[in-house]
């Protein structure tokens, strides 16, 4: 299934906008993982079973498997998600950007090798650097536009072309005008902005938005969703790692983390 | 020891401004290594041995290993490039970019998992996406300024400010007066732009400069080298990677290469 179809499902299907992002980061399991060596596995597997029923997607991030040589544990959760939970999509967290010939060996790394269902990518090397990921007609492209990290103002806030629009306005429309004929593309935007995030809105219609930014990084909820949901209440993938992943530190992490996805649905839901 | 003192002294030793691709495709390879399990890795180790005499430094692009499971091959490459060819530096061709407690996985991944001596960085995400690469005090950080590809033109050419100053030209000069305290930074700089390389060595002094796009991709050596040479004649790490790679289809192709490196590397020094 397409994953634009996909997602819509899973928002309707779970009445969520939430995405849970999987950085597994092995200093913080609990100690009955410690040491196991699929315990990067066996800790993601069991956040993504409870809290699928709460989620619109699942997000893992791939440095926190490369880092630890775990490619294979990676592999082995993305498949398991698929059979488990066939409802909810995969997005990989990847912010690959290369030239052409290069970008389809990623595209072969994301959407065959890991088989997700999408993927993020970073626009600065431009069109050319896309297209190979969209030659994958079912998937998704989540390019960065406007990102959740005090950065992230160095180059996406620069004023460009006679009006003075900022870059990352550039780059919405990019997409939206001309990269998204086939309707696979969507945009990181972050809740640290909700102002960015409601222009970024205003520019692309109803297309899907990945919002990083809430819980350890600081952005609003409200402000998140008022600014970024489209007329039907939908349009949103809101991110949150940490503050599921790590509700808690002991062997109850999964129902605390399962609790956790609830609580920040139902608190998103509230101002859809 | 530093990249920027081992990247000068192989340009000394040497007397080179080539940097090796590695971008190792399967179905170019010769036909005796077609279907061996560690295919990947001796393809590189002998393009690798028998090019160590012309080169400055040797770049393999992830990505290519990445697409087939090859990792491990990788790990094992560039261990042997160290080994045996300790006085070239290994540079990783990943451009990463992510928030910063991403950017550290990332930052272990090349750095302590790889051992790479320097990576390729996007900039896109800003400085703090950047930082932890730079908390590595050895080791070189190489970040997309002006890519080789047309879809480059997208955004690094975007008109920026009252002056109208291209989006490039802004990440030079951050890099350049910002974030180049410790001096281990670089820029990639296309070699199909030899007015934009030209620009971007008058804002930047002294700084290393990566440059893709001779070869396959159709930058002219002759302006690359007149655009981007420092005072000193050197100043560039200028890649090669189908032309040296694919020199030969047969047996001989690790011979072959050895010429092609030879040839690329002595055309380059005619107009140092």
């Amino acid at each position: 299934m397409k994953f634009t179809d996909l997602l819509a499902k899973a928002w309707q299907k779970n009445n969520s906008l939430l995405c849970v992002g999987l950085d597994p980061d092995p200093a913080k399991f609990p100690a009955h993982l410690q040491g196991q060596p699929d315990a990067i596995f066996r800790f993601c597997a069991e956040i993504a079973d409870a809290t699928a029923d709460f989620a619109c997607a699942f997000k893992p991030q791939i440095a926190y498997f490369a880092a630890h040589r775990a490619e294979d544990q990676l592999e082995a959760l993305i498949a398991r998600i698929h059979e488990r939970h066939p409802d909810i999509p995969v997005i990989l967290d990847a912010k690959r950007g290369d030239i052409g010939s290069t970008a389809e060996q990623y595209a072969i790394e994301a959407f065959e090798r890991y088989r997700a269902d999408a993927v993020t990518v970073n626009p600065y090397m431009g069109r050319d650097s896309v297209e190979p990921w969209l030659a994958y007609a079912d998937k998704g492209v989540i390019l960065l536009c406007r990102t959740s990290n005090a950065g992230g103002s160095d180059f996406q806030f620069q004023k460009t072309g006679s009006g003075g629009t900022p870059l990352y306005e550039v780059v919405a429309r990019k997409v939206a005008e001309e990269w998204n004929a086939t309707g696979q593309c969507a945009l990181v935007v972050g809740a640290t902005f909700p102002a960015e995030l409601a222009r970024v809105r205003a520019l692309t219609g109803d297309m899907p938005l990945l919002v990083p930014g809430i819980g350890a990084q600081g952005g609003d909820i409200e402000a998140t969703v008022k600014a970024g949901k489209t007329a039907t209440g939908t349009g949103l993938m809101i991110n949150s790692s940490r503050a599921i992943l790590y509700a808690s530190k002991g062997e109850d992490y999964a129902a605390a983390a399962r609790q956790a996805a609830q609580d920040t649905r139902d608190a998103i839901n509230r101002w859809r």
